[in-house]
C-alpha cells in the first residue's frame, strides 16, 4: 500500500474530547478514495457507492500527523474497489482501516459507465506513450 | 426512528461533480451519533468505535435539505449501538443507511467506563424527577 | 415549539474567550430558519428579510450540545414569520431567542411571490395525498 | 462611520440561491463588533449581549466585495453600544444595518467589569503617550 | 499604508503549536490583495501572479487582532504591484511583510487585459463624477 | 522531489473567478512544509520563518487534482530549508514553485533549538533500529 496524503491535526479537526474528530477522518478517507479513482480512471465524474465496515482502532491528538494509504483490490467493469488504511505517520499506529471502498465511474448523465481499465497505471507511463 | 438535525446543502458541501460530497455526509453522521450518545449517556466523553457497512443509495444537490435519523439498537455495558439513516427531507429518498454504529462511553482517562443506562431517556423525564 | 437540529460545540465554533462564538449561533439560526421555510413553502428560493432584536442570554462551552427550535408565527402572502429559540440540550438553559424572523418566498427572478400556504403542513400528510 | 474589514464573497459564502448567505453576514458583523470592542476597551474578554432588529435590504453575489462599518453610539459603565452597517464596496448599496449592538466587558471570571473608557481612542494616540 | 481588514485569531486559525497558522496569514494576504485590486481596477477578474519573498517576523496568539495593510507600488499596463504588511493591531508588531505582490487584470477569457488606470482612485470620487 | 499530499479542488477552494484561490494553495504549501519538517526533525514545534518568491505559473479548476512536492535543500543548525512545487496531477503542469522555505525547530519556550539532524531519514529506518 502506498501512503500519499498527509494531514496535520489542527484545533479545527478535533472533537469535544480533544481527539481527532471521527467524522473528519471519514471525510479525509472519502476524498482520498475519490482522488485515487479519478487519477486511475482518468475521469473526474466518480462517486463513492459503498464502504465496508470501519473499525476505529486508535485516534490522534492535536499536532499529530496522519497519513492515508490506498490500494486497489479489484477493477470491475464500471467500478474500482479500494482498500484504505489511515495511520499515524510517526508511530505507524493504525487509526482505522476500510477493507472495501467501491467507487463508480459515471458518464455525463451520472449513469455508471465502463472505464476500460484493468490494472494500475502511473502518470509517468501515460506521459511516455 | 426520529429525525432531528437537518442540513441545507450549500456550495461548500459539494464535491467536484456538484453532488453532495460523501465525506461530508459521513462527517454529519458521525457528529449526530456522538450528539445522540452524549445526550443518552449524560457524558461528554464518548467516541465512535465501529461503523458497519455503508451503502450510498442516492445523493443530493445544492439547495436540497437532508435530515439525519438515529435510533438505539442496543445498550451495552460501556457502549451504545445505534442505527442511522440519512434522507432527503422533501422526497424522503434514502441517501445512506448505517445499521450499526458503536459508540463507547469513556472515563476521565479515556478508558471505557460502564454507563449504567439500559433504556432511552428523554430530557423532560429527567427534569421532572 | 419543536426542536430539530442539534449542534455539537467544537473548537472551531469558539471565540477567543473559549465560549461559543455569537456569530456562529446567528449563522445556525439563519440556516435553520431557511430550512424550515423551504420545507413549509415547498420552494428552495427563500431569503431572510428581517430579524427582530436578539438577546444573548447565556453561552455554551466546548462539548456542549445546542438545539434550535422554530415555530410559525404568521403566514403572510409571500412571507412566513418565524419565532426561534436556541437552547442547551442538557440543561434547557436558553442561549438566545428571536421573536420574529421574516422569510420571503421568491420567484425565479428573485422577486417576492405568493406562496399560497396558510397553515403548517407535515411531509407525511403531503405524501399521503 | 468608518469602514474597515472587507470580505470577498466566495463560493463557500453562498446559500443555495447563489446569493450571500445571511448567516455568514451576521457572523461577519458579530466578529467585527467584537474586534472593534476589544481594541477600544483594551480587553480581550468581551461578549455580544444584544442586537437590535436587523433589516436585510439587499444581498450580494459571488465575487462582490462587502465592507463592514462600525461606530460607537454610547459608552456604558461595563458596556459599549455600537451601530453597524454592511454595504457593497463598489455600489455602496446597503446590505443590512443594525442600530444597536451591545457588547459587554468581562473580568477574568466572565462577569461584567467597568471598563473606564468614555470616548473613542486611537492606537496612535496611546502609543504616543 | 492604509490598514483595512482585521481578523480575530480564533481556535480554528491556529496551528498545532497554538500560534497563528502561517498558511492562514498567507490566505488572508492573498484575499486582501485581490480585494484591493478589484476595487482599484473595477474588474472582478483578477489573479495573483507573483509574490516576492516573505519574512515571518512574529506570530499571534488566540484572541489577538491582526490587521492587513496594502499600498500600491506601481500601475503596470495590465498589472498592479502592491506592497503588504500584516501586523498586530494592539502592539503594532509586524507579523510579516511582502514587498511586491503582482496582480493581473484579466479579460473574459482569462487573458491579461490593459486596465487603463494610472493612479489610486477612491470610490467617493468615482461616485461624485 | 517526492510528491505526497493530494488535494481535490472543490467549490469551497475557488475564488470568485472560479479558479483555485491562490491563498488556498499557499495554505496547502505552508501545511505541507510544516508536516515534512515535523517528520524529519521529530519535533512537533516548528514554524515557518521565510519563503522565497512565489511565481503563480498556472491555476486549477474545480475537480482538478493538485499534488504538492517537497525536497530538502539544506539542514541548518536549528533550521531546515525546503524546496516546494505544486502541480496538476494529471497534466503535470506546474502551478507554483517556491525555491526556499525556511522552517525553524523550536524548544518548549518557542526559541530556536538545534535539531541535530544532517540528512533525510525515513520512518522505516528509524523503526528498524
Amino acid at each position: 500500500m502506498r501512503f500519499h496524503s498527509r494531514k496535520w491535526v489542527k484545533p479545527g479537526d478535533l472533537n469535544a474530547n480533544k481527539t481527532l474528530f471521527g467524522g473528519k477522518v471519514l471525510a479525509w478517507v472519502d476524498e482520498e478514495a475519490a482522488l485515487y479513482t479519478i487519477i486511475q480512471l482518468e475521469n473526474k465524474k466518480v462517486v463513492t457507492k459503498y464502504m465496508s465496515e470501519i473499525n476505529f482502532m486508535s485516534s490522534a491528538k492535536e499536532g499529530d500527523i496522519v497519513e492515508i494509504g490506498i490500494e486497489v483490490i479489484k477493477f470491475g467493469v464500471s467500478s474500482l474497489t479500494l482498500n484504505c488504511e489511515v495511520r499515524n505517520k510517526m508511530t505507524r499506529e493504525t487509526i482505522l482501516t476500510v477493507d472495501n471502498i467501491i467507487m463508480v465511474n459515471l458518464d455525463e448523465n451520472g449513469k455508471p459507465k465502463p472505464h476500460g481499465k484493468t490494472k494500475i497505471e502511473y502518470v509517468r507511463d501515460r506521459l511516455a506513450k
